[in-house]
């Protein structure tokens, strides 16, 4: 069982998920990055702290990524100071960002090309998740190198899928969020409806969860960020919007109709446009809400 | 607490709703419709045939109204043969129908200047929910009116909720229809791309229910139906988009955007143009099927 | 050839129209309706001043309404001062409101049975073509009819259709208006992308008009409605809105797809839910605007 | 002026352009592609045929490109035997090519280090334009390479006009062809409903052109493709889907809302994935005419 675990991007999601390494006991290897406070801060908790992502993979026989995009997991892995410019054959690379299948496979194959590994494990559960170590992980590629590390991403989470192949880690997880932005439009549509219609949306959300138009978006989204009206994020939604355009991507290229995902798109698209980027990505609500010219949440 | 129950329209759904209350114990009063053999059946089970809605009334306390749209609704209600004729002051009518709430208004008005009451209660729960005595009911109307008829319900549901005035019921019951089929076509959309990626789509299903994808389209109609492949009703597509078109029209009397929801009726439209309308409404899965190549389910 | 003409609805269209037909030589009869100026206008120019649509008719041999909306028209044609309280056996009514093909027919019977003549015939070309006396007829109904009145319809425009049968007038009137709301749309986003590029969009609206792009809503709506900046009406966004879901309900009713037109049909609700519906319905462009952070028009 | 002109990819619309260029007294040079039968007969026609590009180039001041996309525009111009290889400094490139801005902006500034010159010049007006000369041109970089190559263009075309820098000519072809196809899909709707009406879709064509619902979609593709029911390309659906596609990701990456845009995309792409790719892109009329149960055109 590996022991040595590195870890790069310690942002709203990763910051928890290295505390949670720390806490079951692997040592852990970080390095600074963009802002310096988690890493002072997992510094007093355990971690060293090394140089750059290339002293981080020298130290760690397992390395985490967990990153905003394609180019800074292409930057973290293959700069002149990355990780594989570190790693020793052999070691396993587990990116939990979310990005395109294709940048996956790409990057593995550059990665298999030095004798190590790359499984693309992106994560559900949210900032939440992340601290409880509750977290669902959607692991494409191979199983056996899955096995190696499965006590690692049990520390971080309660759920460890193994998809398929290099990428379908990836195809979930964009699948996974397509439905969620396309659910939450629609909760947003249907309780906006109630709402001017004069529904109480709480009693509402609580028919409809035992009823066939429920789902988490109404369980989770709607009624921890809308019906309170707090929009801090969570989940941005220019990242949303980043996922969404991933999965309309993947859509195309596959030949998948999308009518629902690009409509969810637009919609998210709009809001993200006129200025609501840096906020939750529930916050597409207030468009329904100024529309109709009434409240779902927010009132007390 | 009422004893003699009346019951309109035993179709797929209320021939096991009267049947439930037969077992409950309750006298029940039925009359011939467009299809004698329930209505033989329940005469066995201990039911009163009578000749029309009329003595339906005649004989009833309350009486339950279970019929495919609102002119079947109107024609029952105030027909020459119909229950307003036979009906004493007093009795309470509890209209089981999806129909628009702006129908719904209009019936209750009349049927109050006769002195009786009518609430709007349509049910969750499809035909097997209807079995099982395990609906939803969403009611709107007089509260003191629903807890009068609360134990008949309860004979054929598991959940009562008073949702508000005349006419909220069917608000809640329409909502909750547009999400579940906006809900599925982000499913199908979703499965089919992750199939043609070489996903398991069972696997994606249990994945994506514990994440924030999730709904009860994923865990009950996806997996109940599109998995097999079996589409016969079930809820006929048809329906479904009679729903939806009432869900539309109400967010455009009320001035609601409904991007998603119109995204939705089109797609449903569209299977249902090409042939489809009798079957079960997840029969919109083969279109996409179709589309992009992949099979969904049904392979075994 | 008919000499003696009524006329109810002498608003934004109807009053020019009315005109036309003084100048013309006819003799022309109207009432007073909501606002008088108009009236007093056409008195001035020569039109006989009567107390009502039956008074109107009684002095008529054809009567020709324009009016906003088929409740409207169905007091002008059915209510106890209505215009067929007054009409004599073989009058021709010819209606050109922009109301759906089902209440044409409806209320073409109901004309019938009095032994009268209705052609629905709505027009194009908007108040500068009520002015200039060169509108379009698009008409529905006997076209022996249409015949007898066309000396009529040509004082007041260029061009007169005959399309078919009761309703088919207004078909065509449904399925134009769509299409212009689809193309402005349209034009709205490719204007937005270009502006947002950096295109100047006079020249553009001039490439594309020799293009496979260029329409109607190119030429006119943007270029003299949007390029200018000013929405003052013209063609109020609410009665777009009206006719698109006049539109949509046909399509709905015939089975005909409209993705399209739903989709142009819910951004064109939308800017009015927010409080534009008594601009010009070329006011859509400022969502666009407003979103891309750049300005199409307006700016000298 | 420039006498020696070089041309790669003499397809369907780059042949007649090439022989619009020797009919104009210009040395043309052109090499062998795919598809031999044209470079022969251009030969025949008085062109010099040499091995590749870079001999094209090195036998040329100017050089028109004309290229399904951008890798066959790179490789075109950067190849080990590309035009860039063989071109002298201040040679001028054409690209008639629809390809991005951005890979527009890209090849210019590769083609600036070598001090040449790289025009982005997309044409409209199809297979008819290019045989009779009558194209038109939006041109996107240097003015006064424009005006050096004009008198080259005008062999060509009917309207060469500048549009801005670099890429702009690129943007207003992407917006134009948005447009095109969002009008196309719109006018297939209004037909539609039309003919299922029993409207006689040749006379509604006629109304609709003099109203506001007219386009170059009904005059052109419609009346030319769809009425007469032959799908034979033309314009590909397979092209105008990849078309869209770029004009969608400018959209996305400008800030653009395109729910138009998109919604035309999925129904271009649903078309094409049903396996009609190959066929005129109006060939997505049939899907209507399939939902609806009736035919537009064709019938005799």
């Amino acid at each position: 069982m590996p022991e040595k675990i590195g870890f790069v991007g310690v942002g709203t999601m990763g910051r928890p998920m290295a505390h949670n390494l720390l806490k079951a006991g692997f040592a852990v290897a970080v390095c600074p990055h963009t802002n310096l406070s988690p890493v002072r801060e997992l510094e007093s908790a355990g971690a060293t702290v090394v140089a750059d992502p290339k002293a981080v993979a020298a130290a760690s026989q397992v390395v985490i990524t967990c990153l905003p995009n394609a180019p800074q997991v292409e930057e973290a892995l293959f700069g002149s100071d990355g990780l594989m410019a570190g790693a020793v054959p052999g070691t396993i690379l587990v990116d939990s960002s979310t990005i395109s299948p294709a940048a996956v496979r790409s990057f593995a194959a550059r990665v298999a090309d030095a004798s190590c590994t790359l499984l693309d494990a992106p994560v559900s559960g949210g900032e939440g998740g992340a601290i409880a170590g509750t977290l669902t992980f959607m692991v494409g590629g191979d199983r056996a190198a899955l096995e190696g590390v499965r006590p690692v991403l049990e520390a971080m989470g309660q759920r460890i899928y193994h998809i398929g192949e290099s990428g379908m880690g990836a195809v979930v997880k964009l699948c996974n969020n397509m439905m969620a932005a396309i659910n939450l439009v629609g909760a947003c549509e249907a309780f906006t409806m109630g709402a001017k219609a004069g529904v109480d949306p709480a009693l509402m959300a609580e028919v409809v969860m035992t009823s066939s138009g429920g789902s988490n978006a109404v369980a989770g989204s709607l009624t921890k960020k809308v019906l309170p009206g707090h929009y801090e994020p969570g989940f941005m939604l220019k990242l949303m919007c980043k996922d969404l355009h991933l999965a309309l991507d993947a859509c195309q290229e596959l030949g998948v109709p999308a009518f629902a995902g690009s409509t969810a798109g637009q919609v998210m698209d709009l809001v993200r446009n006129l200025g609501k980027g840096d906020l939750d990505f529930t916050v597409i609500a207030t468009l329904y809400e100024e529309a109709a010219g009434v409240k779902i949440g927010g009132k007390k």
